[in-house]
Formats: C-alpha cells, structure tokens, sequence
C-alpha cells in the first residue's frame, strides 16, 4: 500500500474542505450568529490544521510512485470519511444540530447527495448552516476527488493514479473517458456541471424564488440531493418552480458523457443511448401509471401529472425534493416509487441507486444465460453501444448486485430492531442506501430520520457512504486484507 | 428440440398422475361423498386419455436421439404445469374449490410445496381432497421427474438423458451425483425420502395423533409443503406432536447427500459441511435472537423457545406450518423470518428459497472481488467442500441471483395493485416465489390468498412454478428463441 500518496490526497481534500466552509462564515456574521460563524471559524482552523500535518507526513522520505486500484479506493473512501467527520463539526459546534451523530447523519447524507434529514425545522437553522447542507450535495454530487483532479496539477502525478481515482469515486458500472487525458475529462464533467447548475439557478431567480432559497435548490438539483430550506421542502412553491426543479433534475440523472457528445455535435451517437432511452422510457411510463393511480386525489389533470411528474423526477434520480406526501397514495403507486428508488439514475451523472446501465447489463447476461442453455455451444458476446463489454465488467456488475443485495438485507435486519414498522425499517435502507432521502411511513416525506438509535444511525451512515461510492471502496476499506502484508 | 421424447416424458408423468388419484377415489367412496368421488374418477380417466395421446404421437416416426440441456427443461416445466392443469380438476369437479384459478392456485401451491391456500375454511373440506392436497406436497418435494428416472428404467434411454432432467428439477446451484448412474441416485434419494417420512409418520402416531392427520402431516413435513388439515395448522396439537414436526422440518431441510453419506458410514465428510453448519447456524441463532425478542409474549421459557424454534424450522424450510400467530410478533421477529424465507433450505432438500448453497458461494465471490482489488495478478479460485468450482458455476449463481431479484420486484409491482398493503404485495411474492406459504399482514398465518384477483394469483402461480424449478426451466420454455428455429 502507497500510504504517502493517499495521505497527500486526502490532505488535500481536507484542505479545500476548509476553504469552502468560509462561505458560511460570512453568511454567519451577516446574520449576526456568532456562535454559529465561530463554529464554522474553528471547524475550519481545525481541519486545515489536519490537512497540513497530513502534507507534512507525507513528504517525509522517499516518494513511491506505484498507484493502483486499491490505493485508488483506499484514497476515496479515507476521504469522503474523513471529510464527512470535519463536514459535521460546524453544526455541533453551533448547537443547531446538538448530538454529534445527528451532525455526521446530516453531512454524511449532504456529501452523499442523500437528503435524508434528522432536523425536524429546518427553518430554524441558521443561513450558513442551510448553505453548508446545500453545498455539500453539490460538491459530493460530481465527486470531490473528480474536484480535486480537475483543478491540482499535482495531484496527476504518479502511473495510472487518476483513472482510479474517477473510477472509485465515479458512478456506474464502467467510466467514460471524454478526453484522451483524465484531467481534462474531470474538467470537462465539472463544467459541463457548472454550466447546468447556473442555468437552473437562473431559471428559479426568473420564476420569482429569493435568491437564497435559489441558490441552495440549485446545489440540491444538481447534486441530485434533496436538502431544502423549508419544512414543505417544494410544496409552497408555484408551479413554475416546481416544473423547473423537475426537468433539472431529471436533466442531471442524465450521463454526462451525453452532454459532452451534444456539446461536440455528436448528436446521433449522444441520443443512440440505450441507457437513456430507459431512463427517460421509465419516467414517462412511472409518470402516467402514478398519475392514472392517483387521479381522484387532486382538483386538475395537470395538478395530477405535475405531482406524478415532479415524484417521480425527484426518486428515479435520487433527488428527494417533493411537492406532495407520496406516502398518503395508493400502494401501487408507492411501489413504483420504491421500486425507481433501487434502479436509480443513469451511469455518470450525479444520482444514485443501482444505476440504468447496471439494470440493461444484468438483463443481457441474464438473456445470455437463457441462450447459452438452448445453444451450449456457441460464443456469446455482450453489447452496449456496438462495443463488446468485457467479462470482468459482467462478472463486476452481478458481484456488485449481490454486495448491494446483502448489505440492504443486513441493514434491514439492523433497522427493524428499532423501527416502529418493517416499511420504515425497509424503506429507511432504501432511501438512504441509494442515496434519496425520504422513505415511507415513519420516514416518509413529512417525517425525518431524528428518532433512531445510534446503532441505527450509525447503519444508515455507512449505508449511504456505501450507496455513494458504489460499495466496493467501503469494502476495500474495512477489509482486513488491505491492511496485513 | 427433441419434441418426441419431450411427449415421452410428459405422458409418462401424467400416466402415474392418473395413478395418484385412486387413493382419493377410495376416502371419497369411503366417506359417502359420492361427488367428489366422480370428480377424482373423471380427473383421472381424462389425465390418463390425454397421457396416452401424447404417448401415441411419441411413438411415430424414426426415433431421435439428441437430449440436451434445453430438451431436460423443456420436459420439466412442461410436465410441472400440464400436472398442475390436470391436478386442479378434482377440486373443481367436486364444487369443494368452486373456482378454476382457484384450484389451479391450490394445486400449484401443493405441486410446488408452498402450501399458499386459497380455502377459507380446510376443516370443510373431504378427506379425499385433503390427502390429494397433501399428496402433491410429497410428491413434489422430491420431484416427480426424479421419481419418474427412479422406476421407470425406458426414461434413462438416450444419452445424458437423465442427467439433464435431474438437473432441471433438482433445488441447488450444483447435483451432486450420489452413485455413478443418475438411475441410482434418484432411486436412492427416493429411499431415503421415503424412510424419513414413514419415520415421521411414525413419530407423529405415537404422540396419539389420529391416522389421518398424521399422513397428511407427514406428507407436508417431508416435502416442505405446509398444508394442513386443520385451520389452526399446527397450533392445536400438543407440544410433543410440534416438536416432532419442527424436527423433522429441520431434517427434511438438509442436503440429501449427508444422510447418503451418514448411510456409506462416511461421518467425517458427511459431517463437514459449510453448507450443513450454516444451515444449523442460522437456525440456531434465528430461534435465539427471535426467542429473546418475543420473550415477552409467552408464559414460560419452554414456551417461547418452542415457538420460536417451530417457526424458525418451518420457515427456513420453507415448509408454512405454524403453531402462532408470527404476524403479531414484533418488527424484528418478522423481519428475522422474511429474511430466513429469502434464503430457504439447503440445495439438495425438498425445502425451497434461494439455497443456503448459493448464499455462500455468492459471498466467497464477493469476496474474491475485493482480493482482485488488492492483488488484481493473482489468480483465485473458489472453493467447496475442498473442490474447485468452476467459473460457470459461479456465473450461474449470480445469474440466479439477478432472475430472483427481477421476478421479485416485477411480481411485487403486479401486486402491489390489488394488495391492502406493501407488506401483504411483498410478502405475498416471497411467501409464494421462496415455496412458503404464509407471508405477513393480509396473508399472515391467519389469513390466505382468497381475496386476490385473477390477475395476482396468476402471477402468484407463475412464481410458485418458477420458484421451485430455480426459474430457469420456465424462463426457457416462455423464450422465444427456444420455439424458433
């Protein structure tokens, strides 16, 4: 293990870390908090501090240039832990969220654009606080280390070093480079980010909401998180509003590679896309089943599409905004729901869930498997895209459905100990481990996660860490091979 | 495809169908219902008109020899579901089960030892009725192929015949082949069943259970199946009588292959086994954590273990008997049993589910996923019982694991629109797909699948079928690909 090269990486996360809390310093003394601008001050110092004795560390000696995978994950999941941990202190120190496991659940689901929430008035927080929820989906929403490589040179030292670094940290079951160099391809996925996310802040200001309110809804779209600044979350807001959050975050479930294909002209292979033609075929065919469902429960048809419309954009791309108590519709329409949750949004885009193109590659195999029983003889190849998917990448994709199958199940088993009904127990493990946010019943979009133990707590932190990084770095991490010669 | 000794098999299977029937024929003559009676004669006479049609047309032409893997699953799941038509009729001709789905339902639920009721009221029901329900459970626990490859000597012509059909109907990621021909194996296996059921019949008469009762019982028990002859299922038998049946539950859930090699004196290897000690182990510590959660609602300790033991053994056997109310138990008690019907007995049992087989090979390949993170040049294999298990084997097993989760969730969906609640859409599909019988809520214990609509039960059907042939067989014979040339 390269424990020099993982210690600068992750020293420098912790160092951006430490400048992005200085926003809500001054949003603190504009409010006149002082306690508040104190907590982010010191959290602040605190984890710059950390940062610098972690560079310092590992400058010392001789540099190692092997890179591989494992330190590749190691870095990640080091990092979104580490950051996780320092992310929480501006809000224990405060006093706004008074227990320290309910400050790391609360950034923990930021970093992980989760969304799920134990503050039961979130219009009581303070304005940096609100920032610094929002802007955590933002930032875990593309990838922090994607962040990193995109802007330090220095961190594109070493063989190999940022393939593994976007892989770990990049959703889906394959990465697509967009340019012939990694760091050109992070900075290409972080302005194509920029842009979109600009665009829908524009878009809110225009339909009249205060710019606050726009600012921490775009970083919650865009991150596909789901934090907002009122209890209602979407519901006070006009339609307008509420139609505009919808397209954006469908917009951002969207794999980014089709963006980057648009802006080079390449029309014709950006929308050839069998994940995005199932993406979209989902959310249209959710969409009208929901509404047909629900169709006695509201005034107007389009008052009935726009609430289908908006759940089903806010689940499907793990988002958790709502505009309606989906908990108080029909079973069939809560069981779409549930089910969009675990399937997720689209490969290289910055939801969560199982992911579309994950979902396409186990129907083929599974379609392969059936024909290799009537013909046992011939070869059988995989396609995405006219191109051939390596066995490896099969073989990583039905490995990654059982880790993702046991750890639900085992989660499950945690959270019934203390749940007050298996929906809650069951839809707690969905929501968070897939990164969306509100459940059902005991969790549903008027409840919030305050009432579990720590045990509990501690069970959903890991499985939205889990859910974000895609399993395998957390594995990696806690395996006791990574750590023994 | 091999269409004549397909026709073969099947009317061979249909022709002991017809068979099976008469002991009905003499309880209803014996009991004066002289309707019932009719219905089995007429059942039976049609059955066997119908077998020695298909027979005749096997018999035309030249003689084909090709037997493959396609031609084993195409014969199982046919004769599974002609068997499941024919078997229907005497609930239907008698009036006893008014409806045709609902036979059929009642009848599947018995080929494929579920044990899922539709009857409201069994203690209603004729006895002739009662055993042809029980019947079916032992018939199918073992298979009805098997038995057809155990005593019928002109199956076992053309090459790898047998092998092929073993295979299709047998639960478990691999057949263990006992002895060097498949002629032997099944005929052994059939031993073995057949001297653990009388052992269990015995058991149950000398605890003063009346005659009939305990055939039925002894049926239910051997094959996992769960239907009983009284409403309160196990519940008002004395404690002798529900522990004997929850102790040979547990036995009838183990590997067959153990008790051959107990029976070969080979103690060491029959005895070191890691799917036998999970098995155990599960059990074990579900009745003790489960025993603790409900601690509470019971008079005494021996009370508490008792049910907690009973329901534990009928539920991971996937058998259904109870001798309480589980729905009324606590979260975790519940959530503990829907995990145990996920997992199911041991490959090589009549019990159903995923396999406790799979379940660990599954997990030794996840485990080897993350090795190959760290050590990504190392070649690494999986190991079972000190052999290498081939790398199709493996793939099967996480193919399985994708097929289950996406009739699951797609089984779920359907009924989710007519269930009273998620619990009782997602219980239901696990209780029906894993071969249990009751699921939670609306089809708790106490409660039963009457109230479904045509549509539900169809669906519910389907998953009884696809569950205990391990999905495979009715994959291939709905696939286009395996009707087209």
């Amino acid at each position: 293990m390269n424990h020099k090269i993982i210690a600068r990486i992750v020293s420098q996360i912790l160092g951006f870390e430490a400048l992005f809390m200085l926003p809500s310093l001054f949003f603190a003394l504009a409010e006149g908090r002082t306690r508040t601008a104190l907590a982010f001050l010191a959290s602040a110092g605190l984890v710059a501090l950390f940062s610098l004795v972690l560079f310092l560390s590992s400058r010392r000696g001789g540099e190692e240039r092997q890179y591989f995978a494992r330190e590749g994950m190691v870095s990640v999941a080091l990092s979104w832990i580490l950051m996780s941990l320092f992310g929480a202190l501006p809000f224990f120190f405060s006093g706004e969220i008074p227990r320290f496991i309910d400050a790391l659940f609360e950034i923990v689901s930021g970093f992980t654009t989760t969304g799920a929430s134990v503050v039961p008035d979130v219009e009581a927080l303070s304005r940096a606080v609100l920032y610094w929820r929002s802007f955590s989906h933002w930032l875990g929403g593309m990838g922090v280390l994607v962040f990193l490589l995109a802007i330090v040179p220095a961190a594109n030292r070493g063989t190999g070093n940022t393939v593994h670094l976007l892989r770990a940290e990049s959703p889906g079951p394959t990465v697509g480079k967009l340019a012939p160099r990694m760091r050109e391809t992070a900075k290409i996925l972080y302005l194509i980010y920029l842009a979109l996310t600009a665009l829908c802040f524009l878009f809110l200001l225009f339909g009249g909401m205060p710019v606050f309110d726009a600012l921490c809804t775009a970083f919650g779209t865009a991150g596909t998180g789901g934090f907002g600044v009122k209890n209602a979350s979407l519901a006070g807001y006009s339609p307008y509003l509420q139609t505009v959050t919808a397209v954006f975050m469908l917009l951002f479930g969207v794999n980014f590679t089709v963006y980057h294909l648009i802006l080079l002209k390449q029309l014709r292979p950006a929308l050839k896309n069998d994940e995005l033609h199932l993406y979209l075929g989902l959310v249209a065919g959710s969409t009208a089943l929901i509404a047909f469902n629900i169709r006695a429960l509201y005034a107007t048809a389009g008052e009935t599409l726009r609430h289908a419309f908006f759940q089903v954009s806010s689940i499907m791309t793990t988002t958790g905004y709502s505009t309606a108590d989906f908990d108080a519709w029909p079973v069939f329409s809560k069981a779409i729901l549930v089910l969009l949750m675990c399937i997720g949004a689209s490969a290289g885009s910055t939801g969560g869930g199982f992911k579309v193109a994950r979902l396409i590659l186990l129907f083929k195999t599974l379609r392969r498997n059936v024909l290799r029983i009537l013909h046992p003889h011939k070869v059988q190849v995989i396609r995405s895209g006219g191109q051939v998917i390596s066995e490896r990448s099969i073989e990583n994709t039905s490995n990654y459905l059982a880790a993702y199958v046991f750890i639900l199940l085992v989660s499950f088993l945690i959270l019934s100990a203390d749940a007050n009904s298996a929906t809650t127990a069951v839809t707690s493990v969905i929501a968070c481990f897939n990164n969306i946010g509100p459940g059902l019943d005991g969790v549903g979009p008027a409840a919030n996660y305050g009432a579990y133990s720590v045990l509990s707590k501690g069970t959903l932190i890991l499985d939205m860490l889990a859910g974000r990084l895609e399993i395998f770095p957390i594995l990696v991490l806690f395996s006791r091979s990574t750590w023994t010669k």
